[in-house]
């Protein structure tokens, strides 16, 4: 069975049933999160280096001069999702049964093996490198953007098992939509009502607002600045937004990815740092598929500012927050943003 | 510092920072996930019998005759939580702060103590403590109702560190915010939208559609159902709906605890021998404050029917969840539903 998006008629919150995925291996968790075993070291890892062959067929790679396909001496690797969420094909029909209503789960779902190094992630790899894997996002999300079912695409990384990652060793996850998450619409509206109101873009002017504060400012270059946002979910919770407008990360500048890759590489540090090196979730927010957004909202790309999240887990999500969607974060933005800023020797509490 | 709600103005999501919780005790977590500690046995929990002076002054307590307040001998005990995510008050003004919007954190935080016994939970007990419990769930949101800043009552049960729980003893939390939740307000449109088409409640004809197509069916009696629902998010996901259309809680008949204990037993022993006792919160969906709610939805009554989730936790929350708010669930609620129902043996994969 491939997989189908089935939408909750209560609650309007789309799921995707993808059975196959329970077959897919598992560093960490036979069954139960506190029955996990350690991260294998030794065992086998499909993403290592020699093990090409038991991945999909390579869609792209970064590799050195004389590197050939399929073997090893890349440095960054993208290959279909072996347990996909999502599946290529048509764009799919909307169907109902009853009150249900559902659709075939057509989309694209890729990896990214960001790195040959089994045991380094992100925060530890040269700022050279970092670049050379946003420049790889951007060149799927680009190649992506082509496919006619996409109408949403959501890059993501989760590091460690808490944060939902299967496999140990440091990679990304590519996902093409065939719907525009409501989600990211409650963005474009509040976006929307901003703009209609003022005229500016609503992250931009957030930037300068965190800038003229600063209590809540992390870190800052020429091409980027990094907040604790304002109403943080989580502890330590980070945004960061580039200072030139644009909608998508596929537009991004090359100069941009250097800027980029400098300062998610200090923010990574400074967390890895404040708070014993957490597992965490890094999610892009961007605009819809311009074809598909400028249908419904002309103004999109004056309205939509893309955005990365670094979401570190240090706390469970709980009865409240399923209940009603809101959260309770026991360390306030300002505070962590301080600590963040100055180190541990930072007055935290 | 008392606590302070915030609204996120990109996503319309509001948090409550509560800095007093970080001093919050906690059996399993000294600061990272992954470096839990197992539960405390043996050591200090102020919610066992002989240690009532070490929480804030008893509320309700269900008690055997001749049992004195405050002392040993209840059965069932609520307390204001140590540590509130939100403190009694008038009701908050909204305030703002450049493109900032936020409140006094004013509210209620209750715990109830379910059991004196520390390490039985609720799916052990037998029916009619559960019942007695339940019966204080119900005295308590009525009690919360009168409370002027109550604009919705959320009612949740963390069990296990993984699901949030931060003192493995039984209990529950009430929470009365001073807004409406925004998840609550999306299931009151759905619900508007149906009822306006075909002049039904929502819940009532789910409950017709499960019960004719039986594939998602776990449980019934005569006065509610579980199934697993058409789109869980997670595997083995419930919803526990009554029979008898309702908006609250509060509004529970006697006849109907004695039929939701004994289904919810049901459930919860279901659950621990399918999937190997998980860690899972319990929460409660119901109509915001009556008068509130009427305001807005003079049909508010005829709309919202109240329901209980069971979501079990053996999955993580990951980067797509958070970038989308949409789930990837490797369990079909079919096979989920025909697991529970049929226990072990059935043919799960």
């Amino acid at each position: 069975m491939t997989s189908q998006l089935r939408k909750d008629h209560i609650s309007g919150r789309w799921v995707i049933i993808a059975a196959e995925r329970s077959k897919r291996p598992d560093d960490f968790r036979p069954g139960r999160p506190d029955e996990r075993k350690p991260p294998r070291s030794g065992g086998f890892c499909p993403f290592c280096p020699g093990n090409e062959a038991k991945t999909p067929a390579e869609i792209y790679a970064v590799r050195g001069a004389g590197s050939a396909p399929a073997t090893s001496g890349w440095k960054v690797r993208v290959v279909p999702n072996k347990f996909p969420a999502l599946s290529r094909g048509e764009p799919p029909l909307r169907e109902r049964q009853g009150i249900f209503e559902f659709m075939e789960g057509v989309g694209d779902h890729e990896v990214v093996i960001e790195t040959p190094d089994h045991d380094r992630d992100m925060g530890d790899w040269p700022a050279s490198h970092l670049a050379e894997v946003l420049d790889t996002y951007r060149q799927r999300l680009r190649a992506l953007e082509s496919e006619p079912a996409a109408k949403y695409i959501q890059l993501f990384k989760n590091k460690g098992p808490e944060a939902g990652a299967s496999l140990g060793h440091p990679h990304a996850q590519i996902v093409a939509m065939p719907i525009i998450p409501r989600q990211i619409k409650e963005e474009i509206y509040s976006a929307e009502r901003f703009h209609a109101r003022t005229g500016e873009c609503i992250f931009c002017r957030t930037i300068l607002e965190e800038r003229a504060a600063a209590a809540r400012l992390v870190l800052a270059n020429g091409q980027f600045c990094v907040f604790a946002p304002f109403a943080s979910r989580f502890p330590f919770e980070m945004r960061i937004v580039p200072l030139r407008h644009g909608p998508a990360f596929s537009a991004v500048r090359d100069e941009e990815l250097a800027g980029l890759s400098e300062i998610l590489k200090a923010a990574l540090t400074r967390l890895k740092s404040a708070a014993a090196d957490p597992p965490y979730n890094l999610v892009l927010h961007q605009s819809p598929q311009p074809g598909q957004a400028s249908k419904t909202w002309p103004q999109i790309d004056a309205l939509f500012h893309w955005y990365l999240e670094i979401l570190p887990v240090l706390t469970h999500v709980a009865g409240f927050e399923w209940g009603t969607g809101y959260y309770i974060n026991p360390v306030s933005p300002e505070d962590a943003a301080r600590f963040l800023r100055e180190g541990p020797g930072a007055n935290f509490l």
